[in-house]
C-alpha cells in the first residue's frame, strides 16, 4: 500500500491531451456513423449490465480500454437522439460547438451558485438571457435590467415548479415558504399540459388534486371559456385561483394555448400566468413566427428549452421572471459560511436563489457557444428548414390516401395515422421502430393511437425525411 | 436570405477535431498554469457584462474567436475552483476521466428519462451505483437487487427534497401527492443542517416552520437527547414527527451526527432517516473511516456527491433509498406520450420517476470513467492523502502560539483563528482572499468568525499546502 503522503497519480499533461483528442476523433467518427446506426437498440432489460464487472477495479485501467467498453457494450445499448433518423418525442440536438462548450464547462470546473462563486459566469447567464428576449422578441420586462431578469434551469419541469413556487409565495403574502401552502390555494392548467405541471403540484404540496386540468378544443388548445367558468366557481366555493400555466407548444401536437385570452382572466384575478413553450420558443426567432409569443407581454413568467431545438445539448432551460422578487424570496437561504459583502449589499444576482439546487455548473458556456458560432441568422436557418422539412411530411401524408393527419401540421411536428383502427397503427409504429430505420414516438388524439414526426435532428436533411416517408409507406 | 429548403451549415467533421484539439490543448493548459492564476478574481459587479456585446451576432463567429474571448474576457471574472490553492467551501475537484466521460456524455446526447430512451444509460448508472454500495461499505438494502437502489441527481439540495418527498409520502398512506402536505407533519435536523433541507421545506409546502432545527453540542453535533424530547413534545401536541435529516460532515465544521443514537429514535417512530453525507461520504472509500457510516444500516436514505472529493466534476450526487416504492410513488407521472410496454410490465428502472426534472443526461458516464481510471484504490490514496495533509496542518495551528484550532480537524476540514476578535481574523481573511495566493471560506463556530481550510482539489500537494501555511503566517 503506499504512503499516505504520497499523491495519487493524475493523467499527465501528455496522457490528458492524447486521450483527449481520442475522444474527439471518436465523437467526429460517431457523428459520422450515427445515420446507419439502428435509431432504437433492441437491447431487453439487464442485457447491458450483463457485459458490466459486477465490482469496480482496484486498479486503474487505462482511457483506450475504457473508450472501447463505450464501443462495444455501451453504444449498442443507446438509442441515438442525435441521429438523423430520429423523429420521436421532442428533439434534444447538439452541436459542435454546444459539446465544446460543455467540454470547456467540464474542464473549468467552476462553481456559479453565487455571483462571488465565479463572476463570469453569472454575468455571462443574465447577459446571454437578455440577448434571447431580443432574439425571441420577447417583452422587455423578461429583462434583466428592470425587474425581472433569466436563469438557466436543467429542464422546463424545473423551470415550472420554480413558477409554480414563485406564485405560491406571491399570493400568499411572503408566507408560504414559512408556514406551508394553503389549503385554499388553485392551479390550472389544460388536459394537454406538460406532466411536469402535475408533479410539480405534488412536490410543492399543492397536491395534484387542487390542479384543475381545463378541457381543450378541437384544435387541442385549452378552453378559455372552460377555464373561465372553472376558475368562478372555485371562487365561489371559496377558493382562491393563484397560478395558470399555458401551454405555447402541447407535448402531444403541438398545440398553442390562447395565452393573450388567458392572461385576461388572470390579470382580473391577479393570478400568475407561467407560459411553458419548451420546443415551440425557438421558432420565435423568426420573425414570422413571432405570433407565438401574442399575449406575453401580460406573463410573469416563461420558459424554452434550447436543448431541444436550438443546438445546445440537454441540460438547458431558459426561464424568464417578470419580477424576481417573488422567486428569489420563494429559495432564498443564506447561510453564514455563503455570506459575502457583494451579496450583503445586493450588488450582484446570486443564482441560487432562482432554482432548486444550491449549486450550479457554468451551462451558460454552451449556449454562448451555439449562439455566437451560428449566429441568429444560423439558428433562424436551422428553423425554417425544419419546418419547410415538416411542411413537405405534411404533404406528403395528405397527398396519400392510405394516411391522414391528425392535426394540421405545427411548425415541425406531424401528427398522423394509416387509414385504420389503433392496432393497425401500433403495429405500424412498433415495426418502424424495430426496424432500426427510423424513431418516430405516439400520442393519442381524439382518444385514438397517433404517430408523431418530429424533425429537429441537427443533422436531419430532406434526404433523411424522404427516406423516413419511404419507410412509412412500405410498412 | 437563404432559401429555407437549404440547411444551416455545420462545422465539418475536420473542423469539430481541429477545434476538438483546440479546447483540448487548452483545457490542458489552463491546468498548468491554473496555480499561478489569483484564486479569486478582484472583479467588480458588471465588470465582465461591460466587455461582451450588447447583442447577439447576426452571422456565426469562427470557434478561435470564442476561445480567445474565454482567455480575454471569462477567465479573469472566475474563481479558480481547480486551482491547487483552493481551500474554501467544500471542493469541487474533477479530473481528466472526469472531463473527458462529460465529453462523451454531451458528445452522444441520449436522454435518459426513461430505460427504453437509452437502456445503456440507465443500466450504467444502476451499475455503477451498486458498485459504490460495495465500495463505500455502505448497507446491502441500498443496492438495486433487493428493494432500493442508488440514483444520481444534480446535488445534495435535489437529494434532500426527494428524500422528505419520498418521507411525507410514506407518511400519509401515498395521499400527499394527491392532497397535499397534511398540516401535522413534522420534520427534524440539527442548527447546523446543510441549508439544503430549510430550502427543501419550502419547497414542499411543509414550511421552513414545521422543520425543528435541534441544537448541537460542543461538536457541533446534533444533541439526540435535545431531537428525543422535541419529537416527544410535538406528539403530546398531536403532531407528527415524520422526518429526521442527519450529516454526516456539517458544512460548516465537518461535524458527524450520532446516526446510530438518531436511528434508535426515528425506528421508535417509524419516522424516515436521511443520511447527508455530502462530502465526508467520500472517505468511506477507506476501511479506516467506514466509522462514519456507524447506524446507516437503519437509515432510509443516503447521499454523497463524488463531484465534491471524488475527482467527478459537477453535478453528480449519489442518492440511495433503501425502499424505492415511496419515492417512486411520490414523483411519478405517466402520460400517454411515454408509454412503453417495458415500463408497462415494471420491468426496468425509469429514473424520471426518481428525480424533480423528467430529462436526464448520461451522467453516469464521467463517474463510470473516473472509478475506472483511478481504479478503487486510486481513489482511496486520493482520501489518504488528503486527509494526512490536513492532518499536518492542523498540527502547524496547534504548535503555533498565534493560532488555535476551532474545532479538532475532521478528516481533510481545519477550522481555525488566529488569535484576537472577529474583526482580526474577517481581515487576515480578506487579506489573504485578495492576494490570490489562496482561496479559504469562513463560518462562525461557537459564535467567532472562523477560517476554515478545506484540502481537497485534485493538485493540492504539500508544497501548496506549505505555501498557504507561509501566506496565513505572514499576513
Amino acid at each position: 500500500m503506499a504512503e499516505p503522503e504520497e499523491p495519487v497519480r493524475h493523467m499527465s499533461s501528455e496522457e490528458f491531451r492524447r486521450a483527449g483528442y481520442a475522444v474527439i476523433d471518436w465523437l467526429a467518427d460517431y457523428a459520422e456513423r450515427v445515420a446507419d446506426l439502428p435509431v432504437m437498440p433492441t437491447t431487453e432489460p439487464g442485457d447491458i449490465r450483463a457485459q458490466l464487472p459486477l465490482s469496480a477495479p482496484l486498479v486503474g485501467e487505462s482511457f483506450d480500454a475504457i473508450l472501447n467498453d463505450v464501443s462495444d457494450v455501451l453504444v449498442p445499448g443507446l438509442m441515438h437522439w442525435q441521429s438523423p433518423n430520429f423523429f420521436g418525442y421532442f428533439p434534444a440536438n447538439t452541436s459542435p460547438p454546444s459539446i465544446l462548450g460543455d467540454l470547456l464547462c467540464a474542464g473549468l470546473g467552476v462553481q456559479g451558485m453565487l455571483w462571488q462563486t465565479s463572476p463570469a459566469c453569472t454575468e455571462l447567464e443574465t447577459h446571454v438571457l437578455d440577448w434571447l428576449v431580443d432574439m425571441l422578441g420577447l417583452p422587455a420586462r423578461f429583462r434583466s435590467d428592470g425587474l425581472g431578469g433569466g436563469v438557466l434551469q436543467d429542464s422546463a419541469s424545473s423551470a415550472t415548479l420554480c413558477a409554480l413556487l414563485a406564485a405560491r409565495e406571491r399570493a400568499t403574502d411572503y408566507r408560504a415558504r414559512e408556514v406551508g401552502t394553503d389549503a385554499d390555494l388553485i392551479a390550472y392548467c389544460s388536459e394537454e399540459t406538460h406532466s411536469s405541471l402535475e408533479k410539480a403540484a405534488a412536490i410543492s404540496g399543492l397536491g395534484r388534486q387542487r390542479l384543475r386540468k381545463i378541457p381543450t378544443d378541437q384544435n387541442s388548445a385549452l378552453e378559455v371559456t372552460a377555464l373561465r367558468i372553472a376558475i368562478e366557481a372555485d371562487i365561489d366555493a371559496g377558493l382562491r385561483p393563484f397560478f395558470v400555466c399555458a401551454s405555447v407548444g402541447t407535448t402531444s401536437s403541438l398545440a398553442v394555448d390562447p395565452v393573450a385570452k388567458i392572461s385576461e382572466i388572470t390579470r382580473v384575478h391577479g393570478m400568475w400566468l407561467h407560459v411553458d413553450a419548451a420546443m415551440a420558443g425557438t421558432a420565435t426567432l423568426c420573425p414570422e413566427f413571432r405570433h407565438l409569443n401574442d399575449g406575453l407581454e401580460h406573463a410573469d413568467s416563461y420558459c424554452f428549452n434550447p436543448h431541444k431545438w436550438m443546438l445546445t445539448n440537454f441540460d438547458c432551460d431558459c426561464f424568464f421572471v417578470a419580477d424576481r422578487e417573488p422567486l428569489v424570496r420563494a429559495l432564498s437561504v443564506m447561510p453564514e459560511y455563503l455570506r459575502n459583502s457583494v451579496t450583503d449589499r445586493g450588488a450582484a444576482i446570486d443564482y441560487r436563489d432562482w432554482q432548486v439546487p444550491l449549486g450550479r455548473r457554468f451551462r451558460a458556456l454552451k449556449l454562448w457557444c451555439v449562439i455566437r458560432s451560428y449566429g441568429v441568422s444560423g439558428l433562424q436557418q436551422l428553423v425554417r428548414n425544419h419546418v419547410a422539412l415538416a411542411s413537405e411530411f405534411a404533404r406528403w401524408i395528405e397527398d396519400d390516401p392510405n394516411f391522414e393527419l391528425a392535426r394540421p401540421r405545427s411548425l415541425n411536428l406531424v401528427c398522423f395515422r394509416a387509414i385504420g383502427d389503433d392496432a393497425r397503427n401500433r403495429a405500424l409504429l412498433e415495426s418502424l421502430n424495430r426496424s432500426g430505420r427510423l424513431f418516430m414516438s405516439h400520442t393519442l388524439i381524439d382518444g385514438r393511437f397517433t404517430l408523431r414526426l418530429c424533425i429537429g435532428q441537427t443533422y436531419t436533411t430532406r434526404d433523411h425525411v424522404e427516406a423516413a416517408w419511404q419507410a412509412i409507406r412500405q410498412a
